[in-house]
């Protein structure tokens, strides 16, 4: 009965939505999963198969809640549940229980999802690592998960749950999913509500999905957003090669990525050409920096207060950086933001998608850091649309990948740009 | 003794900082205002003397904390306070006692402030009226004092309170201070941290302040911000009045509040041109109520789930009506929004400050409702700061005002606008 583990999130929710398949089967199959896998990846900051037993017993025995419905998730540490510990990644929030679930928990809830557990986050998502081990390295040569949706790339990476919620500030979604080899999906920044996750940098926060599938990602997202995301890619997709500003550390493992992805949308017609970004836009890494360390010194001015004795060092930097940041700094690095998402919005009259590095290359190896988000930074920022894809592996058999981004508020392009290269890597391998 | 209440809160917080006045002294003063006018007036949601008190003398006794020092602020009951109940304006929340500050309400007490209480805030910041009525009102014909930063607004009006947070989705900043004839100032979108305030619509929610002065309110907001407010204004202000596309709503006494800021703006030797805003403009309200009901419908899926029997029928409707709203509707009010920001900000190569009516006219009678943001949501939606002034009174001897709109991220440039505005009308006066 474990083949139901193989089918894709919107064919889970459909058959649980016909009464043909129970969700006790297929958390319990999960739970199995859990139970084998754990000891060795430490995904689950809190996972209670009674619990979640209990959650698809109730659905089974209710009239169907929604397009979600009875669809496990792993809901990422930071964001709040009302039955389930919540942390933060923070030994300042051990044991603490939220009153009320985060909006996005509580939409899925509303639309049939059933909670499996919370997922391990770095320390308030930002650059502490928690034990989280990435499910594609060998276990005695353990390696980054990446972060700060640690656990719940792991978690998707190692078939314990279909998809899973995470958060991307700097680089959290897409840097896990490529060190683990799954989809990482950020939303246009704003798309589901952040209240419930414990801030960190507001205007950069942005709520999106880990999953294997294309679909499996866009169908969680879009339904949770009341968003179509299943457009068909144009007739010959116009893909924009973009190297950013910091190509010069991009391995070669993350350079060949990128030949493979354009390669197999060359394979799907699609025509490719190199886009050059604004010269403005090499300070957009800093900014990001800039108001990332800001907004996140403003955030936590009650534990600044009051526990700044539990932050980790590196915690402790950010935030002592970002005090070091006045209003007009932050200001000014907010405004360059603006003009280049205007800039970069209007290179998307010439290419449908864009073709980035997600990371540096693979996994670095070691858990004491989760890598650098050098290559997301600027999309973060800008707030676009971003898809990673997993390509192929490099030097030590790790997965590596590539970003696609779409126009702002464009979700259903870059998606349906996802699909057509996951298929046509699909179909070349 | 009573004199220190009528200092500014620049000069309050001087002199205690120098130890040649006692916080004591100041929040005695003031809890004396406060039990003789909270009868009349209940701003207050919560307020207790011996809690104020001991914040006061813990500050007496210990080294100075910072630029506000000894500042007594009424904190809106929207923001979480560890040490007092927060409602949310909500019966959902009665007796609610949140584990950490708000973000603002930490940096202010960092500052050396002192939380007086928490002021009364409508329902969930938005319509249905808490028991607030209007100071400047007579009594037996009580007026709304707007909303939703009722009590903050009243609050300072009464001289309970120097100075207060509110905060704006709509126009529940301006529009209050407007109906209570005191200062309200609107900062760029995000320039203070909203983490720890119940989320209504974040990307429209700003908070700000209530003062009764525009150094008090800039003096407040620039210390939190740290971000210098100071600035002279330009020798030869240019001053665009803007009608907005609502100007058949406003009534005589509004009308006659612009001419006579614009003539006060003339004798200070502004030069005075009409501005025209692109047609485009006329979609920003209805695309503002798109984004908050869609934002609010998001952010309230908790208690939607849990507790819908409690929100009043406004809040019900508010949240009925976003919840009809798809993702594309939503990203298409966003789109425009983001448009019309590029088009408002480049009218600011010919203007320095934007003129603009605040309210449809005098505080409406009664306090069945707290009147309408009609002439606020485009500015809330495009982020710009706003200040409003209060310029005279109407038929019926209540306040009316305006706003004063500067370019995003030039906050300096509007205070400095308002500044001169209030320094040309009190000369006149």
């Amino acid at each position: 009965m474990n083949d139901c583990l193989e089918w894709s999130a919107r064919e889970l929710a459909t058959r649980m939505a016909r009464r043909e398949l129970h969700a006790e089967t297929v958390v319990q199959a999960l739970a199995e999963r859990i139970a084998a896998s754990e000891p060795a990846v430490q995904a689950w900051q809190h996972f209670d198969a009674a619990q979640a037993l209990a959650q698809a017993r109730a659905l089974d025995a209710s009239p169907a809640r929604g397009v979600l419905q009875g669809l496990p998730i792993g809901v990422k540490d930071l964001m709040d549940t009302h039955d389930m510990p919540t942390t933060y990644g923070s030994p300042i929030y051990a044991g603490y229980r939220p009153a009320v679930d985060a909006a996005c928990v509580a939409a899925a809830r509303a639309a049939g999802a059933i909670v499996m557990g919370k997922t391990v986050t770095t320390e308030f998502a930002t650059f502490q690592p928690g034990p989280t081990r990435n499910p594609r390295a060998p276990a005695g040569a353990p390696r980054t998960p990446g972060g700060s949706s640690s656990g719940s790339a792991a978690a998707v990476a190692a078939g314990m749950v279909p998809v899973a919620f995470g958060t991307q500030t700097a680089g959290s979604i897409v840097r896990p999913a490529a060190y683990c080899g799954i989809v990482g999906y950020k939303p246009t920044h704003g798309t589901l509500p952040l209240a419930g996750v414990k801030s960190l940098a507001p205007s950069l926060d942005t709520i999106g999905a880990l999953a294997r599938t294309v679909d499996d990602a866009a169908f969680f997202i879009g339904a949770l957003a009341r968003l179509p995301l299943d457009a068909a890619p144009a007739a010959r997709l116009r893909v924009g090669i973009c190297h950013t500003p910091h190509w010069a550390r991009a391995s070669d493992d993350s350079r060949r990525a990128l030949v493979d992805a354009a390669r197999a949308f060359e394979r799907h017609g699609a025509s490719i050409v190199d886009v050059t970004l604004p010269a403005a836009c090499n300070g957009l890494n800093d900014a990001q920096i800039d108001i990332m360390g800001y907004e996140a010194a403003a955030a936590f001015a009650p534990e600044l207060q009051t526990s700044a004795s539990q932050f980790s060092p590196a915690f402790a930097a950010v935030l002592a950086a970002g005090q070091q940041i006045d209003g007009l700094r932050y200001f000014n690095a907010r405004m360059l933001a603006n003009r280049m998402r205007g800039a970069v919005d209007a290179l998307f009259a010439d290419v449908d998608v864009i073709l980035a590095p997600s990371t540096e290359g693979e996994a670095p190896a070691g858990l004491a850091a989760t890598g650098d988000p050098v290559f997301n930074r600027m999309w973060s920022l800008l707030g676009n649309p971003c898809v990673h894809l997993p390509v192929g592996t490099g030097a030590h058999d790790m997965p590596v990948g590539v970003t696609l981004v779409g126009p702002s508020y464009q979700d259903a392009q870059v998606i349906a740009a996802a699909r057509a290269l996951e298929r046509s890597l699909a179909s070349h391998s």
